[in-house]
């Protein structure tokens, strides 16, 4: 049988028949699997040049219809506020994207779907076929902490090559990024117990879609969760996977000391207790106790009791205690149940003993106030060597012009602000830097610092300049950013604002478009 | 040279040589990407089995070890309260669900991965590797307008099947109801306008990953909204994709009126122009009234004009007016910038004029007050005959116990109440039901109404038992429940609540098996 005969696109005359076809499909299934165990970027296996906005193709076209799109262009990638009122954010989600632009191509059935939209001629098809990612990218490393105000991400190349990449490139970064941030949150938060508490993800039942649990599960071990409950993204990542049981499991049971001996049984390595499924304190903690010290007299260690609902600091301090008078001093005390960082810090204040936080919806989905989505713009800056802006009413929500570099000012390794230049500006100690939202604000550079290219060019003509680093790394990264920041800036409620200035070159041009633009608009 | 050589797992002696490998590689990339193009559940082509939590896993491994894993077990999955403080939801995302039912196999290198995290034995693994969904599934059909308290989806099978699908079907049904429910709030609320206003979806850069974003285009659809901006999403699930321009292509052209003729030129049947770019009333408006005016002297026509920032009320009516005045009455409004179904209320209050609203962000992450996430949970009630609950302190939250049916009372068509029964138990006008967060509120089924069954089998012993739903027909059968609802049901706030009950014998069933939870508590 001809795979045509099934209207599958292979080329007239293929010599394969519908069995060798099915037998080479289970093959590939398999190889895409494997691929997808060792890459950090699996998620884009399914991200084809189409997921963009419309809007996107449509002034492509135009583009090329006016001669336009081999113009080079420059456009940035930032944000405005950073998100959860906070003041920092860690950048995550840089290595999906590169991963996504390295392989965009338009594949027949594309432009045939594109065709059928009625909308684009034929010469307009022809230069996607022919379309690839060339342009140069510059931006922070995978978990740096950045700031708002700041490029985070440029991409200059032709015009026709950063207009179509915008709209995947802000969904890929801006969700990574928010909850990468959000992770590291938690983070810092748990760590300030008594019992120096770590985080792990428990999210997937309420993520938005399969892999927005697990590029959320990819970017919280960016941002510092330890763990994840999600199978499938630990693989995908090599992110450490952790888990108890549900209540289902003491309730397929007799009782519930059945059910944890059962437990205890099938898992003496890796053995946490669910106590809460009737009681906690009059059932629960007491059948853990009694399985632990069962297991304790067979030369096991029950690892740890979960909880999962009730009052989490006044709870976990009962299981603390009761746990420590029956000698089982170290088995962990795991919470969960609607946390987020408020949560955990108030825990954490009111005495809560707890060892480890499994954080799940509000982590994944990057919930609560100043959340659910981070709010990165991608604007054309510079146009053929000119430099561009978009006015807005608000002054001080218009774009930064032209093509920029980005120092970050260090004193003894810790971050004190950065400063945004003119592309082969030179920027040293003592000068001035002005406020991106309001000129009345400036600062002087310090003395006494280190100042360095805060960003680097990671993809030149389409080409990755560097090796795909590994999660590892970023974590690393973010960790060591984190604890190397100015006092105050990760408080979670009115944090100290870690300052990001223009310098006076790039402030002069600014200030310059801006009049052009008004005076073009009143003559 | 030999495929095993680069470590992939394709079986020793394979007669494939590489060349031959990677084109069919090609041709199957073509024939996935061909397939998505007409399957309205391609997302869930990157969904493996391992797309759980571990604990599930790990339970599984247990019944297992234990000779539980065959009994049969019935999970019932249900909201506790609606989204956004309102007063129903849409049920959407049971299409992708089941796909990704049919489809789950364990392959090789998920075992291989299993294996090396050290939990679990070969007869585990042995298990998993037969492993196939093989239960049974009653749902209510997609795009049904649902409520708290009822069960939306029931599996019933092997305990060990049933558990392990709990983590992705919570994730895919949770999200995608989500965000049908808010696209549905936001549609009702713009047709009220004068100008009886629509919906499209603009929200693929802010949405939560790149599924985060095709699997909200399609709840989003089958809410109601009328079209996407993201092409992806619209090719792979048929919905109509729409678009303007940006500021960058007014950017791109020396003024802004060069910019609005090259693009009224490059899309003469489908040009709508941004107007906010530099300013909308002194600037954009003028331009895209002239341009529309030229447009018309050759016969074509300007499709519309587009705010993306100010006082949209405002904008929207100074737009109107002055397009009205130019004879430009057929130029549509379209009007985006954070919206959601509260700022289009307002906007209509306000006496805007608005024809097309474009929402993003807030209708993608199914944003706002009650919303980021829907609190669906999967409860097993049922092992072996023997009806199961989790007692929870607050009894109001503790699981209804029971294998059930869903009953929809109607009068004239129009959906009364909701009843709940045991399985087998029948139903009928003037018998008592009982709300199942306070048995003090018990209410009378009204006489002179037909009574049906809400729920239908959709898969039987893994099965499907109907053909797959166009999308078209969810989004209608959405459509013809929220005009049937009763009066105040669908408002935003404080809105009517729908009565769900529990029969008489399901309210005993529970009340015996509270007191015998109790009981053996305190025994």
């Amino acid at each position: 049988m001809e795979l045509r005969a099934k209207g599958l696109p292979v080329p007239t005359g293929s010599p394969f028949t519908e069995e060798i076809f099915e037998l080479l499909e289970r093959a590939l299934k398999l190889r895409r699997r494997f691929l997808n165990a060792c890459d950090p970027t699996f998620v884009t296996d399914v991200v084809s040049p189409l997921f963009t906005d419309l809007y996107q193709l449509t002034m492509l076209a135009g583009y090329l219809r006016h001669g336009l799109h081999e113009q080079e262009a420059t456009f940035d990638l930032y944000i405005r506020r950073a998100p959860f009122e906070g003041g920092y954010a860690v950048w995550a989600g840089l290595e999906t994207a590169l991963s996504m632009l390295e392989s965009w191509r338009f594949e027949d059935v594309h432009l045939a779907y594109l065709r059928g939209l009625g909308l684009f001629d034929e010469t307009f098809l022809a230069y996607l076929r022919d379309w690839r990612f060339r342009a140069t990218v510059t931006t922070f490393p995978e978990g740096r902490v950045v700031f708002p105000n700041e490029p985070l991400l440029t991409v200059t190349g032709a015009l026709g090559e950063g207009q179509l990449v915008e709209t995947a490139l802000l969904n890929v970064l801006n969700f990574q990024t928010l909850v990468a941030t959000k992770a590291s949150r938690a983070v810092l938060t748990a760590a300030n117990g008594e019992r120096a508490g770590s985080v792990v993800e428990f999210g997937a039942r309420r993520a938005q879609g399969p892999d927005g649990a697990d590029s959320a599960t990819r970017a919280a071990f960016v941002g510092g969760a330890t763990g994840t409950s999600n199978v499938e993204a630990g693989m995908a990542f090599g992110i450490p996977v952790v888990g108890t049981h549900a209540h289902a499991w003491v309730e397929a049971f007799a009782s519930e000391l059945d059910a944890f001996r059962a437990y205890a049984a099938a898992f003496p390595n890796d053995c946490t207790l669910l106590i809460d499924t009737f009681d906690t304190l009059a059932s629960g903690l007491p059948n853990a106790i009694r399985v632990g010290l069962e297991m304790k007299a067979r030369g096991q260690r029950l690892r740890g009791v979960r909880l999962d609902s009730g009052d989490l600091a006044y709870l976990s301090r009962k299981c603390r205690e009761a746990l420590d008078a029956a000698g089982l001093a170290d088995v962990r005390v795991v919470a969960s149940n609607d946390l987020d960082e408020f949560v955990i810090d108030s825990v954490i204040r009111e005495g809560g003993r707890v060892d480890v936080f499994g954080v799940g919806t509000r982590l994944v989905t990057g919930g609560g106030p100043g959340g659910g989505a981070l709010g990165g713009v991608y604007k054309l800056v510079d146009l053929a060597g000119t430099p561009k802006m978009k006015l807005t009413a608000d002054r001080a929500k218009s774009t930064v012009p032209g093509r920029k570099r980005v120092l970050r000012v260090r004193r003894d390794g810790r971050a004190l602000l950065d400063v945004v230049a003119l592309e082969g500006e030179d920027v040293r100690p003592s000068q001035l830097v002005t406020d991106p939202q309001n000129p009345l604000n400036r600062t002087r550079i310090p003395s006494n610092v280190e100042v360095e290219d805060a960003r680097q060019v990671v993809m030149r003509d389409g080409q990755r300049t560097h090796d795909r680093e590994e999660l590892a790394v970023l974590r690393d990264r973010a960790a060591n950013d984190l604890a190397n920041l100015p006092e105050g800036t990760t408080r979670l409620l009115n944090p100290h604002v870690y300052r990001v200035g223009l310098s006076e070159k790039l402030q002069d041009l600014r200030s310059r478009k801006i009049a052009e633009l008004e005076a073009s608009l009143h003559s």
